[in-house]
């Protein structure tokens, strides 16, 4: 065990596109668990969109890091020494403090996962807050229902490509991606996507009007601007929108542009609903039982990009905003 | 009874803001009714912001005016002439062939009222769809719950002034409403808002934020634009708007400004649901037996601006486009 940790602090605010300047990777000493405590050494650090929120200074519904301070995120890491009852060397656990490779964890707040269940990162990923965030929105929050038509932006991200999968499965009649790449378009056809587009080919309203010629249903937002747009215009009566997130705004140093056509909500009486999976623990369970069953029968299938070393953990970020990504972005330590 | 019957048709469809050349008085024949039909002499119209989105031609969720034929609408009226049974010369019947002197109305969409009960022109406002629209918005689709605290815009006219009324009735904690005149305010605050404020002295924002320092729970929407980026602002988490109208939107020629604060609604789990009354006819029932229980024991008021002569009848409609109204605006023939 190396006597030296390694941790990302934010160095300073970023306006606008965050740049690896906003970062600064520090030396610190591993630090010594007390009692109810566990030194943890992380192995995954999951890398998360709703991050760049967290690094603008601004109240929101969770504090804004800290400047000079570590970061922090889902992480995935082998207990090192425990202090705390039910947890001993060696267990691997789910906790939020990542961004550094050692980790001083609350016991509380620490979870034993089994690897021998699935692959360990599946924890951070497709049976984690990622899969919990595909599954709550898209069955609770948009409340989809067997026969309508499924549009979803940012597809072959981590959270889109869940929504998709789970959507055809539960029963829907036609399920619709966007992505930024031909290579995504195709996976999210190898996927099961009926129909999937790149939407720099053009204005997004014209690739959904082709993917979905008789409207939809369902939208599950993780763009907004120009996407949320145009599904609001191809929303069928009574649809509804699941916002989970609007990566196309994270980085406008100006307020974006918001869809010009809202109005529209009321004619067809359209639902727009925000949402946090923290507010859906109680769909857990059935979400681990349906989710880790078609695992076990082949029936979904989730991509990671894995990048090594805290050091990159900056450019593994930058690279999510910027799309690089396909499926769940980790960093292996 | 006259032979001639007068109506006002469409004579162009407006590109932003009405004109009076928008509208034409035609002298027609009375119609004679065949089987089934009543010849009505309309009494009371209804004159709606609704109708000015049926003006352009665009699908719908009504279809748009026709052109050079009359408009139509919510109207009162006495039957002359019934060849239909249950209905006699001299009934007092709603339906929907407003904008004319004489209707040639089918008798399975007309309804007798009961002047006893309450004065006719309540059955187009308080007790009819007016009062439906608040009744339903506010309590179904925006849910309120006793203890919050409701913003309603354009809330001197017909439907918001019963908006703010019912929230109070039923437990809100704090009523707050915008409107467009100082006399409006005052009249707010004599329907028992706890507060109110004329929107042309300032931005939305701040005047929302004087009148409800702490936040809302519920925005009823009728206006759009700026007020609804006040209220997404103003939410607290778990909000939710119930849109109604966006009349701020329906002149405008060009696609008109939209929230800049959407994202908002992730972080705050805003539910943003737009409806049509014709959805919540369930309620009615319920409805009708609250309100005018309330009418009754005179805890429920409702102000009305009469305009006189169906000549006047476009005026009277820009005049409520234009905010001139102090509730239900209806043209009395």
């Amino acid at each position: 065990m190396s006597a030296i940790n390694r941790e990302i602090h934010l160095a300073s605010r970023p306006t606008g596109w965050p740049t690896a300047d906003n970062f600064r990777l520090v030396e610190t000493e591993v630090p010594k668990p007390g009692p109810g405590q566990l030194l943890v050494r992380n192995r995954y650090l999951s890398v998360d969109p709703y991050m760049r929120g967290r690094m603008n200074d601004v109240k929101s519904y969770v504090p804004p890091f800290a400047l000079d301070a570590p970061l922090d995120g889902g992480a995935l890491g082998e207990v090192v020494v425990s202090e705390a009852d039910g947890f001993a060397p060696g267990d691997v656990v789910l906790h939020r403090l990542g961004w550094r490779e050692y980790a001083l964890v609350d016991a509380r707040s620490a979870r034993v996962v089994d690897p021998d269940l699935a692959p360990v990162t599946a924890y951070l990923g497709v049976l984690g807050m990622t899969g919990l965030t595909a599954y709550a929105g898209l069955l609770d929050v948009a409340a989809m229902r067997p026969g309508e038509t499924v549009f979803v932006s940012a597809a072959a991200g981590a959270v889109g490509s869940l929504v998709g999968q789970i959507a055809t499965l539960k029963g829907a009649a036609r399920v619709v991606g966007s992505a930024g790449s031909a290579e995504k378009v195709a996976r999210l056809r190898s996927l099961g996507f009926d129909a999937a587009f790149d939407y720099h080919d053009g204005p997004v309203r014209d690739g959904l009007r082709a993917a979905a010629p008789e409207g939809i249903d369902v939208y599950f937002d993780n763009v907004g601007g120009d996407h949320l747009e145009a599904a609001i215009s191809a929303l069928r009566p009574h649809g509804r929108v699941a916002i989970c997130g609007m990566i196309s705004q994270y980085n406008s140093a100006e307020p974006p542009a918001a869809p010009r056509n809202l109005a529209m909500v009321i004619g067809k009486r359209l639902t727009l609903r925000g949402f946090l999976v923290g507010d859906h623990e109680p769909l857990r369970e059935q979400f681990v039982r349906e989710m880790s069953g078609w695992l076990r029968e082949g029936r979904l299938s989730y991509d990671e990009t894995v990048v090594d070393g805290i050091e990159n953990a900056p450019a593994a970020f930058l690279g999510l905003l910027r799309g690089e990504n396909l499926g769940k972005m980790l960093v292996r330590l």
